[in-house]
Protein backbone atom coordinates (compact mmCIF):
# COMPACT_ATOMS: atom_id res chain seq x y z
CA UNK A 1 0.00 0.00 0.00
CA UNK A 2 1.00 3.22 -0.27
CA UNK A 3 2.41 5.89 2.38
CA UNK A 4 1.63 8.94 2.07
CA UNK A 5 2.84 12.04 4.70
CA UNK A 6 0.93 13.17 7.22
CA UNK A 7 0.69 14.70 10.60
CA UNK A 8 2.37 12.90 13.45
CA UNK A 9 -0.87 12.75 15.13
CA UNK A 10 -2.32 10.85 12.44
CA UNK A 11 -1.81 7.53 13.73
CA UNK A 12 -0.93 7.90 17.01
CA UNK A 13 -3.66 6.21 18.93
CA UNK A 14 -2.73 2.96 16.98
CA UNK A 15 1.64 3.97 17.66
CA UNK A 16 0.45 3.78 21.54
CA UNK A 17 -0.94 0.94 21.40
CA UNK A 18 0.81 -0.83 19.42
CA UNK A 19 4.08 0.27 21.63
CA UNK A 20 2.36 -1.11 24.65
CA UNK A 21 0.56 -4.14 22.92
CA UNK A 22 3.51 -5.82 20.71
CA UNK A 23 6.24 -3.35 20.60
CA UNK A 24 7.39 -1.18 17.95
CA UNK A 25 10.64 -1.53 15.58
CA UNK A 26 13.07 1.25 15.58
CA UNK A 27 15.67 1.03 12.73
CA UNK A 28 19.02 3.10 12.92
CA UNK A 29 21.94 3.47 10.68
CA UNK A 30 25.90 2.52 10.76
CA UNK A 31 28.05 5.84 9.25
CA UNK A 32 29.32 2.85 6.61
CA UNK A 33 24.84 2.76 5.20
CA UNK A 34 24.52 -0.75 7.24
CA UNK A 35 21.15 -0.39 8.73
CA UNK A 36 20.06 -2.18 12.38
CA UNK A 37 16.34 -2.69 13.65
CA UNK A 38 15.31 -3.07 17.65
CA UNK A 39 12.25 -3.51 19.08
CA UNK A 40 11.23 -0.99 21.94
CA UNK A 41 8.43 -0.97 23.77
CA UNK A 42 8.99 2.32 25.54
CA UNK A 43 8.38 5.49 23.94
CA UNK A 44 6.50 8.80 24.15
CA UNK A 45 5.07 11.16 21.78
CA UNK A 46 4.09 14.28 21.69
CA UNK A 47 5.05 18.17 21.55
CA UNK A 48 8.11 19.90 23.19
CA UNK A 49 9.74 23.24 22.33
CA UNK A 50 6.76 23.54 19.54
CA UNK A 51 8.38 20.61 17.84
CA UNK A 52 6.73 17.34 17.14
CA UNK A 53 9.02 14.69 19.15
CA UNK A 54 9.44 10.80 19.44
CA UNK A 55 11.49 10.24 22.66
CA UNK A 56 13.06 6.85 23.16
CA UNK A 57 14.52 5.08 25.66
CA UNK A 58 17.86 2.94 24.59
CA UNK A 59 20.71 1.32 27.32
CA UNK A 60 24.28 2.47 26.24
CA UNK A 61 24.98 -1.48 25.76
CA UNK A 62 22.94 -1.82 22.86
CA UNK A 63 23.89 -1.70 19.15
CA UNK A 64 21.33 0.77 18.31
CA UNK A 65 23.31 3.27 20.98
CA UNK A 66 26.48 3.19 19.09
CA UNK A 67 24.19 4.34 15.67
CA UNK A 68 22.25 6.80 17.19
CA UNK A 69 25.41 8.61 18.97
CA UNK A 70 26.96 8.06 15.46
CA UNK A 71 24.36 9.52 13.48
CA UNK A 72 21.78 11.64 15.45
CA UNK A 73 18.85 10.21 13.53
CA UNK A 74 16.56 6.73 14.15
CA UNK A 75 12.77 5.91 12.75
CA UNK A 76 10.19 4.30 14.61
CA UNK A 77 8.26 1.87 12.46
CA UNK A 78 4.95 1.13 13.50
CA UNK A 79 4.41 -2.88 12.55
CA UNK A 80 1.50 -5.01 11.62
CA UNK A 81 0.23 -7.42 14.22
CA UNK A 82 1.58 -10.32 11.29
CA UNK A 83 5.14 -8.78 12.25
CA UNK A 84 5.43 -10.44 15.86
CA UNK A 85 7.95 -12.77 15.05
CA UNK A 86 10.00 -10.00 13.46
CA UNK A 87 9.61 -7.78 16.71
CA UNK A 88 10.44 -10.98 18.66
CA UNK A 89 13.56 -11.41 16.69
CA UNK A 90 14.66 -7.88 16.44
CA UNK A 91 14.16 -7.74 20.57
CA UNK A 92 16.44 -10.99 21.09
CA UNK A 93 19.36 -10.48 18.88
CA UNK A 94 22.09 -8.17 18.41
CA UNK A 95 22.98 -6.22 15.20
CA UNK A 96 26.59 -6.21 16.11
CA UNK A 97 26.95 -9.80 15.40
CA UNK A 98 23.51 -10.42 13.14
CA UNK A 99 22.07 -8.89 9.58
CA UNK A 100 18.36 -8.76 10.69
CA UNK A 101 17.15 -7.55 7.87
CA UNK A 102 18.93 -10.51 5.54
CA UNK A 103 17.78 -13.51 8.34
CA UNK A 104 14.18 -11.78 8.14
CA UNK A 105 14.19 -10.88 4.64
CA UNK A 106 12.80 -6.96 6.15
CA UNK A 107 12.42 -4.92 2.76
CA UNK A 108 13.42 -1.29 3.94
CA UNK A 109 12.92 1.62 2.15
CA UNK A 110 15.66 5.00 1.60
CA UNK A 111 14.82 7.24 4.16
CA UNK A 112 13.09 10.84 3.06
CA UNK A 113 14.82 13.45 5.64
CA UNK A 114 17.04 10.90 7.22
CA UNK A 115 19.77 8.36 6.18
CA UNK A 116 17.86 5.87 8.48
CA UNK A 117 15.74 3.48 6.52
CA UNK A 118 12.32 2.77 7.21
CA UNK A 119 10.87 -0.85 7.08
CA UNK A 120 8.39 -1.19 4.33
CA UNK A 121 6.07 -3.67 5.36
CA UNK A 122 5.48 -1.49 8.16
CA UNK A 123 1.94 1.06 7.87
CA UNK A 124 3.57 3.83 10.06
CA UNK A 125 7.37 5.53 10.09
CA UNK A 126 8.46 8.69 12.15
CA UNK A 127 11.16 9.75 10.87
CA UNK A 128 13.57 11.28 13.59
CA UNK A 129 16.52 13.30 14.47
CA UNK A 130 17.54 13.46 17.84
CA UNK A 131 17.87 17.33 18.71
CA UNK A 132 18.45 16.19 22.79
CA UNK A 133 19.57 13.82 24.85
CA UNK A 134 19.97 13.18 28.62
CA UNK A 135 20.43 10.21 30.36
CA UNK A 136 18.32 8.65 33.42
CA UNK A 137 20.03 10.04 36.88
CA UNK A 138 20.47 7.44 38.93
CA UNK A 139 20.64 9.48 42.22
CA UNK A 140 17.19 10.51 41.58
CA UNK A 141 14.97 6.88 41.16
CA UNK A 142 13.08 5.35 43.28
CA UNK A 143 10.90 3.23 44.04
CA UNK A 144 9.66 0.12 41.77
CA UNK A 145 11.60 2.22 38.98
CA UNK A 146 14.95 1.83 40.89
CA UNK A 147 14.62 -2.22 39.99
CA UNK A 148 14.28 -2.15 37.10
CA UNK A 149 17.99 -0.44 36.76
CA UNK A 150 20.14 -3.29 39.11
CA UNK A 151 22.08 -3.60 36.11
CA UNK A 152 23.34 -0.29 36.19
CA UNK A 153 22.78 0.13 32.93
CA UNK A 154 21.03 3.83 32.53
CA UNK A 155 19.51 4.54 29.46
CA UNK A 156 19.95 7.60 27.19
CA UNK A 157 16.60 9.33 26.08
CA UNK A 158 17.17 10.87 22.79
CA UNK A 159 14.62 13.46 21.95
CA UNK A 160 13.87 13.10 18.53
CA UNK A 161 11.99 16.07 16.38
CA UNK A 162 9.73 13.59 14.21
CA UNK A 163 11.18 15.42 10.40
CA UNK A 164 8.20 13.36 8.70
CA UNK A 165 5.24 10.96 9.61
CA UNK A 166 4.34 7.97 6.77
CA UNK A 167 1.11 6.19 6.84
CA UNK A 168 -0.96 4.45 4.78
CA UNK A 169 -4.45 5.95 4.60
CA UNK A 170 -6.82 4.16 6.41
CA UNK B 1 -21.59 13.73 30.12
CA UNK B 2 -20.62 11.03 31.82
CA UNK B 3 -16.98 9.90 31.95
CA UNK B 4 -15.98 6.77 32.15
CA UNK B 5 -12.55 4.82 32.68
CA UNK B 6 -11.00 4.21 30.06
CA UNK B 7 -7.44 3.20 28.55
CA UNK B 8 -4.46 6.04 28.70
CA UNK B 9 -4.76 5.61 24.78
CA UNK B 10 -8.11 5.69 24.23
CA UNK B 11 -8.50 9.43 23.42
CA UNK B 12 -4.89 10.01 22.86
CA UNK B 13 -5.23 11.09 19.05
CA UNK B 14 -7.29 13.74 20.10
CA UNK B 15 -4.98 15.41 23.56
CA UNK B 16 -2.24 14.99 20.99
CA UNK B 17 -3.64 16.75 18.70
CA UNK B 18 -5.46 19.46 21.21
CA UNK B 19 -2.36 20.08 23.06
CA UNK B 20 -0.05 20.97 19.98
CA UNK B 21 -3.05 23.48 18.56
CA UNK B 22 -4.70 24.73 21.31
CA UNK B 23 -3.22 23.84 24.70
CA UNK B 24 -4.30 21.25 27.23
CA UNK B 25 -4.57 22.49 31.02
CA UNK B 26 -2.33 21.34 33.81
CA UNK B 27 -4.31 21.18 37.31
CA UNK B 28 -2.42 20.79 40.52
CA UNK B 29 -2.84 21.73 44.36
CA UNK B 30 -1.36 22.75 46.93
CA UNK B 31 -1.03 21.00 50.05
CA UNK B 32 -3.51 22.39 52.14
CA UNK B 33 -5.72 21.86 49.02
CA UNK B 34 -6.01 24.71 46.92
CA UNK B 35 -5.83 24.36 43.40
CA UNK B 36 -3.96 25.82 40.68
CA UNK B 37 -4.81 25.58 36.48
CA UNK B 38 -2.09 26.43 34.03
CA UNK B 39 -2.31 26.15 29.84
CA UNK B 40 0.61 23.60 28.60
CA UNK B 41 1.15 22.89 25.04
CA UNK B 42 3.93 20.89 25.72
CA UNK B 43 4.28 17.08 26.97
CA UNK B 44 4.52 13.60 26.03
CA UNK B 45 2.52 10.36 26.12
CA UNK B 46 3.20 6.88 25.77
CA UNK B 47 5.05 3.96 27.91
CA UNK B 48 8.36 4.17 29.90
CA UNK B 49 9.19 1.71 32.77
CA UNK B 50 6.28 -0.94 31.83
CA UNK B 51 3.77 1.75 32.93
CA UNK B 52 1.56 4.53 30.97
CA UNK B 53 3.39 8.03 30.99
CA UNK B 54 2.72 11.69 30.29
CA UNK B 55 5.48 13.80 30.36
CA UNK B 56 5.23 17.16 31.34
CA UNK B 57 7.65 20.21 31.28
CA UNK B 58 7.57 22.68 34.01
CA UNK B 59 9.46 25.76 34.65
CA UNK B 60 10.84 26.22 38.14
CA UNK B 61 9.16 29.80 38.53
CA UNK B 62 5.49 28.99 37.49
CA UNK B 63 3.73 28.61 40.64
CA UNK B 64 2.74 25.00 39.39
CA UNK B 65 6.55 23.45 39.65
CA UNK B 66 6.06 24.73 43.38
CA UNK B 67 2.63 22.69 43.80
CA UNK B 68 4.03 19.56 41.85
CA UNK B 69 6.93 19.71 44.40
CA UNK B 70 5.03 19.10 47.09
CA UNK B 71 2.53 16.92 46.27
CA UNK B 72 3.93 14.77 43.43
CA UNK B 73 0.67 14.83 41.46
CA UNK B 74 -1.21 16.41 38.67
CA UNK B 75 -3.70 15.78 36.01
CA UNK B 76 -3.62 16.77 32.67
CA UNK B 77 -7.07 17.59 31.14
CA UNK B 78 -8.45 18.17 27.40
CA UNK B 79 -10.44 21.39 27.13
CA UNK B 80 -12.82 21.42 24.25
CA UNK B 81 -12.48 24.23 21.26
CA UNK B 82 -15.06 26.27 23.16
CA UNK B 83 -13.13 26.68 26.39
CA UNK B 84 -10.11 28.41 24.61
CA UNK B 85 -10.84 31.76 26.83
CA UNK B 86 -9.54 29.40 29.62
CA UNK B 87 -6.59 27.89 28.45
CA UNK B 88 -5.72 31.08 27.24
CA UNK B 89 -6.32 32.76 30.80
CA UNK B 90 -4.77 30.34 32.71
CA UNK B 91 -1.19 30.35 30.30
CA UNK B 92 -1.43 34.17 31.37
CA UNK B 93 -2.08 34.75 35.05
CA UNK B 94 -0.17 33.18 37.80
CA UNK B 95 -1.93 31.03 40.77
CA UNK B 96 0.19 32.58 43.45
CA UNK B 97 -1.73 35.76 42.72
CA UNK B 98 -5.29 34.76 40.84
CA UNK B 99 -8.05 32.05 41.93
CA UNK B 100 -8.10 31.00 38.06
CA UNK B 101 -11.26 28.51 39.24
CA UNK B 102 -13.25 31.20 40.83
CA UNK B 103 -12.75 34.17 38.11
CA UNK B 104 -13.26 32.10 35.14
CA UNK B 105 -16.23 29.73 36.74
CA UNK B 106 -13.99 26.38 36.47
CA UNK B 107 -15.93 23.65 37.59
CA UNK B 108 -13.68 20.63 39.26
CA UNK B 109 -14.88 17.37 40.36
CA UNK B 110 -12.21 15.89 42.82
CA UNK B 111 -9.57 13.38 41.74
CA UNK B 112 -10.23 9.54 42.24
CA UNK B 113 -6.12 8.19 42.21
CA UNK B 114 -4.88 11.76 43.39
CA UNK B 115 -6.12 14.62 45.48
CA UNK B 116 -5.80 16.89 41.87
CA UNK B 117 -9.08 17.30 41.12
CA UNK B 118 -10.10 17.63 37.77
CA UNK B 119 -11.72 20.33 35.47
CA UNK B 120 -15.02 19.03 35.12
CA UNK B 121 -16.08 20.64 31.30
CA UNK B 122 -12.74 18.95 29.90
CA UNK B 123 -14.05 15.53 28.63
CA UNK B 124 -10.60 13.89 29.04
CA UNK B 125 -8.57 13.90 31.75
CA UNK B 126 -5.47 11.83 32.99
CA UNK B 127 -4.56 11.81 37.06
CA UNK B 128 -1.03 11.46 37.28
CA UNK B 129 1.63 10.92 39.98
CA UNK B 130 4.88 11.28 39.59
CA UNK B 131 7.17 8.26 39.86
CA UNK B 132 10.80 10.45 37.68
CA UNK B 133 11.70 13.54 37.09
CA UNK B 134 14.85 15.23 35.58
CA UNK B 135 15.92 19.17 35.06
CA UNK B 136 16.72 20.13 31.54
CA UNK B 137 20.84 20.22 31.37
CA UNK B 138 21.74 22.98 30.14
CA UNK B 139 25.09 21.68 29.18
CA UNK B 140 23.39 19.34 26.44
CA UNK B 141 21.29 22.07 24.71
CA UNK B 142 22.36 22.77 21.23
CA UNK B 143 20.35 24.67 18.31
CA UNK B 144 17.48 26.13 18.28
CA UNK B 145 16.11 24.75 21.36
CA UNK B 146 19.08 26.45 22.95
CA UNK B 147 17.45 29.88 22.13
CA UNK B 148 14.37 29.21 24.05
CA UNK B 149 16.04 29.12 27.50
CA UNK B 150 17.59 32.61 27.10
CA UNK B 151 16.38 33.44 30.57
CA UNK B 152 18.07 30.41 32.12
CA UNK B 153 15.19 28.99 33.34
CA UNK B 154 15.42 25.55 32.84
CA UNK B 155 12.50 23.08 32.68
CA UNK B 156 11.87 20.50 35.26
CA UNK B 157 10.62 17.33 33.68
CA UNK B 158 7.81 15.14 35.30
CA UNK B 159 7.46 11.69 34.67
CA UNK B 160 3.84 11.18 35.22
CA UNK B 161 2.54 7.75 36.05
CA UNK B 162 -1.42 7.69 34.86
CA UNK B 163 -2.62 6.20 37.66
CA UNK B 164 -6.05 6.44 35.69
CA UNK B 165 -7.99 7.94 32.38
CA UNK B 166 -11.18 9.24 32.14
CA UNK B 167 -13.24 10.26 29.16
CA UNK B 168 -16.23 10.98 27.78
CA UNK B 169 -17.32 7.83 25.74
CA UNK B 170 -17.50 8.89 21.89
Amino acid sequence: MVKTEVDFTYRSKATLTAMKNRGLLLTSVSQDGKPNAMAIGWGLLGTIWRKPIFLTLVRPARFTHKLIEETGEFVVNVPTAKMADIVNYCGTVSGSAHDKFREKKIRIVPGTKVKVPSIADCPVHYECKVIYKLKIDPSTLFGDIKELYKDGEYHTLYFGEILATYAEKT
